[in-house]
């Protein structure tokens, strides 16, 4: 078996030169040659602790979805003919994909002719670009067995595209698109009302931030909003806390009991009398982003 | 003078059911009536802590930019028929602002026809839409007198576009676009061999956060990537840390002297000796976010 460090170290993130968005490939052997995907069968391309640099969507998986700009991938393992026959596990690929997104790792994005989707090429397959693993979770997929998904938002479609400007001395490489947007606070009328309740004191730790304006806490919602998650915006699921909890909360650092205690540290989530916390929310939480 | 509490709780964030971006108005008090904004003359509608719930430009002051979809708005006071002859103050609408950034407050945009901008209407005044507020800093202006000035983000243009779904219930009130984007973390490869470099520990504090796919940490940029500072992406101006003091660092909590010692917080910076910083960028986060 070749040692992790040295696989990490074939690996090449981000853009190829000379392979634009768009090229079109007709075998996988064409893809891994070109330097996009280093397996000619696998979909994820990645080394354990290192991250993935590449993934193939060719119809392998019965609960990848693609939605065009975001796409929900799911993860090896437990598959025969395209069918979930058992679990999978939080190793290899799977792993890659999970330190991709706390990392902020881009990961380039194949689509091949045998992915069932509008979006997939009539023939071959074909290089669509850079995209972020902005989420992942376990959860059971269509035939039952827990598999590991990842949400991955096509790059330049959000608040990433922010192009870096050259060093003064000029930059020896091409041009490249080359930030990436690894996480997204959102805020609502909810969340805002939930954090006043709390005076911007996070419910784990009790932390307080001040910053030149005053107080500054983060709106967290226990299950996510958006697709597939689609957590509704309500205070019931949304919790006041300190952006070291917020990035814990959403990378599986922690979660929580019905009875509100926390689970992976210790303590008590601190309730306000006049906020009610939904369990069917925390179970979500629990059931997805825990590892057990 | 009107208490401020009394003051905020005439406020309305957000759209003004009945009034679709792109309403154009004949005068000033045409849009307070219309409820867009509170004032007949100031720029900013704000009160003090509770944040600012829209703003006009019209060419009252000449350190405005307008790129669009970004606006790089300056704050009231020390201005005389256009030109700066004092410096401002971080009180009343120019704190309201800073709250806004801090709480994710979406701000209403109205242009008026002597704002000097292709962006501007040709006569009278035009409702944007919203904006979020991502930035805030101070500097000295054209003429030299301390302007405050905010970096405004039309919403739907970032990754704060997630609508979030109705609740089971229905909703009661008129669809809106109410989420925003309050903190947007970018990653690149130099932020990812800093944070590398120290092993995901805060150059702060020494807190490493581990969630399920591993440590994690971030890459902040002393002096901010993107206009109007345009800030360099190279070693010498990243730091790892954690989030907490990355939100801190962005929002003036703190900063760093020559000597790395913390202005603000107790301590000093912990730096890898393979780590140079650039002494430039720490001096540009002091003269910009720091209120001595």
């Amino acid at each position: 078996m070749v040692p992790q460090e040295s696989e990490a170290k074939r690996m090449t993130f981000g853009e190829i030169t000379g392979i634009p968005e768009g090229t079109t490939f007709a075998s996988r052997e064409d893809i891994r040659r070109a330097g996009l995907h280093r397996h000619a069968i696998a979909g994820i391309s990645g080394a354990g602790a290192s991250g993935a640099d590449a993934i193939v969507l060719n119809g392998g998986y019965e609960d990848d979805e693609d939605h065009g700009d975001l796409i929900i991938y799911t993860g090896e393992g437990g598959n025969r003919a395209g069918h979930q026959v058992a679990d999978q596990s939080f190793t290899k690929g799977n792993r890659a994909l999970g330190v991709s997104s706390a990392h902020g790792i881009p990961v380039r994005v194949i689509r091949g002719y045998r992915h069932a989707s509008p979006h997939a090429p009539k023939h071959g397959y074909r290089y669509d670009g850079l995209w972020r693993v902005d989420d992942y979770w376990s959860e059971p997929g269509l035939s039952g067995f827990r598999v590991y998904r990842y949400r991955l938002v096509k790059q330049g479609t959000d608040a990433g595209a922010v192009s870096p400007p050259a060093p003064p001395g000029g930059n020896p490489q091409p041009a490249r698109r080359e930030v990436t947007t690894s996480r997204v606070v959102r805020d609502t009328a909810v969340t805002r009302s939930i954090k006043e309740l709390y005076d911007y004191q996070c419910q784990v730790c009790g932390t307080r931030l001040v910053g030149s304006s005053g107080p500054y806490a983060e709106g967290a919602h226990i299950r996510p909003l958006g697709k597939p998650h689609n957590g509704p915006d309500v205070p019931e699921n949304v919790l006041c806390l300190c952006p070291n909890h917020h990035a814990l909360l959403d990378l599986g650092g922690f979660s929580i009991s019905d009875d509100l205690s926390l689970v992976g540290v210790g303590g008590k989530l601190t309730v306000h009398p006049g906020h009610v916390i939904d369990v069917a929310h925390l179970r979500y939480h629990r059931d997805h982003y825990w590892q057990s």
